[in-house]
């Protein structure tokens, strides 16, 4: 499993769909693996990275709220595989009793939920070597090094909206 | 507390956002209760009543496979309270150990999340004789009833967008 941590999100302005860019926490390379999302679940992402906080509970906090009105707490969250150009994604959670369970998800209901409960995000090894983009190929073009790659990924190149 | 089921959802054509309408379940008077709600909600609530199964789950989906995963139980929603034109509502749950909790919530959410519990919709006796909608009155638009009597409500008449 590799940490991450989120680069950005932003708008693809092609698909008009927005993609949020995680990136490799420590090593040489420190790949970046861009997933499309959901516009709803950008603004979730957005929001908490902005720390900015509504006056009542938007649907990730309210997740968050269950979570811990049960006792239990998010311990990490996994993008853990890429099939038919679909991520999929797990959160890790602790019951009271001390149990592990895992929840599946979408990766970015689980990366809107790990930053509400300050938890690491972690990719899967396989991922990353099927998706991730090296800082080789990120530091070949010099100009705007993220945006010049962006603007020439399809969504098809890496996986669907998820 | 008042028994109520979802009527419909639509679109305000005024403030272009949507508006679940609930309905009194049993009695003469079956009053309406409209509230506005957001769209990512409104979405999460019709796709529940279509029974359409997204590929992956959904973010109401998601909360409720958390509570499930974590051995709770969804009782009921309650439309709890208006305030400064905000709805309030909680979520009733039961925890495996039996003791049950109240999770704050917007009524959006609690509403999403209880049509995939199957549990039971309630509002507060006060607000739904602040907010409720009696049957005379829209029994005496006789031609589309609900239509022109929704169609002159304003969002600020009834609380806000939750």
């Amino acid at each position: 499993m590799i940490e991450v941590e989120i680069e950005m999100v932003r708008l693809d302005p092609d698909a008009k769909t927005p993609i949020v860019i995680l990136r490799e926490k420590e090593g040489k390379s420190r790949r970046i693996l861009p997933i499309w999302i959901g516009l709803f679940e950008a603004i979730a992402i957005v929001t908490e990275i902005d720390q900015q906080t509504p006056i009542r509970p938007m649907t990730h906090d309210l997740l968050k709220s269950v979570i811990d009105n049960l006792g239990a707490e998010v311990i990490s969250v996994l993008v853990s595989d890429l099939r038919e150009d679909t991520f999929y994604a797990e959160i890790n959670l602790r019951q009271s009793d001390g149990k592990v369970i895992k929840i599946d998800s979408r990766p970015s209901d689980a990366i809107a939920l790990s930053l509400r409960a300050k938890a690491p995000i972690y990719v899967s090894e396989e991922v990353m070597a099927i998706s991730g983009i090296s800082q080789a190929i990120v530091d070949s073009t010099p100009e705007d090094h993220l945006k010049a790659i962006l603007d020439n990924l399809k969504p098809e190149d890496f996986g669907d909206k998820v």
